[in-house]
């Protein structure tokens, strides 16, 4: 039986970090500020701006809510991005993506400056990701995966890790990520020829697949550990991982849960940059 | 006995490609132009800046070289590379790096626009190759390994490559390279564990170790095509590829020399950059 990898505790000692930071740095007369950015009023936007609304609440960051009509200019976003950079008590800018299609999407994401990237979208951060240095921030759901390994003791080092799934905001950054803990890396995807025997030789797994219950027990082998950065809402309205759950627990050293694993932790990873970027 | 990988006729075939594109650029009146910038007398410089320049006469690329003195400010040399920048005369902008070691690199790289950043080393380029996206430019030598897969027919779709090192120029952007052409792609290092396994199970093995001879028979198995980055000046002032040649000859389908490989594509990967920059 694998031992299950929560990542509630995980987001419970990140957001205690946070919150002392967030303490000294009221004593400092400054309050960390995250403004979100949205345009439009598409629902699963506007749910996670009010989830996101309530962790800031929970550790002592503002959220500050930036909304602009459907139809609203390139040009209106990019000079709202631009009074964000120079506004001094603003930390960390979140913009939901994806942008209206009428817009040029590197043009806005580059309009916002490095120091207030705090999820990791302009190509400054991408650089730093794949450069192995800081500068901007990563993306969140990607950082998340690695403090559940660093929260659970597991280090990537000399370690074979597969990841499966080549987005820009996981799969990329993550096996970038991986290999600076020294983690030999391999990156799997749609075109992987025999991507079960590719996985099984795995020791660390990370699943950004987009397919629920996609990975089975013919991609597992005991000692593994799998994370599992799927997110698939099923026709009952549940949640399902891209991992079947009942293999991994029964074959993997340590496994994720969906929910209750990385997407517990990808707010909390948030918090901890809009803090970084007001101590900067 | 394996196929020999030479890098003479990719070269020749991109220059043949060039010369022709500078022909329709001169007949509408630009002569692409590459401005090569130096600060000081670093004798590895002044050797591949000499080098360039020929090459670049030889397919009618205009050199323009740009020298600092030693000890030149970082300022002067950012405003130099501003007013190049803005030198709708000048298409690419090749910096000598490293730097001195009181300039800032990030500072001084990110001053270039990417539309003239011909060997990518800005932060758009690389969060371009990051992406794999059209952006700036390129890492010259990763592109050129993979113009050498292209020129030969090794198409890397559903094949297992592994990459050996994880530098900026070679390593980071020829995995992701590979990635774009759906390769399943491992990144090695010093850190991995049983290497010469993990490069035995390759199907396209890229080496930028950085120690002759390294990668040995044990490395290597049949079916195998072998793109050896490197290159080390030997005590007696002979050049040494990171592959042991003759074990590469014997096992695999087909390996490149070193010299006469990679390092003889390299200059024209960059001459096509400038040409594609002059169009734009």
């Amino acid at each position: 039986m694998a031992e299950i990898l929560k990542g509630a505790p995980v987001a419970a000692a990140l957001n205690e970090k946070i919150q002392a930071r967030v303490k000294t740095l009221e004593a400092g007369g400054v309050t960390p500020t995250l403004a979100i950015v949205r345009v439009g009023v598409e629902p699963n936007d506007i749910s996670y701006e009010r989830t996101a609304q309530k962790r800031c609440a929970a550790v002592g960051v503002e959220p500050r809510s930036v909304t602009l009509p459907e139809g609203c200019g390139q040009g209106r976003l990019i000079e709202i991005l631009h009074g964000l950079n120079s506004d001094s008590s603003v930390h960390g800018v979140l913009l939901f993506r994806p942008l209206p299609e009428y817009m040029d999407d590197g043009a806005v994401r580059n309009a916002l400056i490095p120091e207030k990237d705090v999820d990791g979208i302009t190509d400054a951060s991408l650089a730093g990701v794949f450069a192995g240095i800081k500068k901007g921030y990563p993306p969140c759901t990607a950082q998340a995966c690695m403090e559940i390994l660093d929260f659970y003791g597991i280090d990537p080092k000399g370690k074979r890790a597969v990841v499966i799934g080549r987005s820009l905001v996981v799969g990329k950054p993550v096996a970038m990520m991986l290999l600076s803990k020294h983690a030999t890396v391999t990156l799997c995807h749609t075109r992987t020829i025999d991507m079960p025997s590719v996985c099984r030789n795995a020791e660390i797994l990370v699943v950004s697949a987009g397919r629920p219950a996609m990975i089975g027990r013919e991609y597992l082998s005991p000692g593994q550990t799998v994370i599992d950065v799927g997110i698939n809402i099923l026709d009952d309205g549940s949640l399902r991982g891209d991992v079947n759950f009942a293999d991994a627990a029964e074959i993997a050293a340590a496994a994720t849960p969906v929910p209750g694993g990385v997407g517990t932790v990808t707010t909390s990873v948030l918090l901890a940059h809009v803090v970084d970027a007001a101590n900067f």
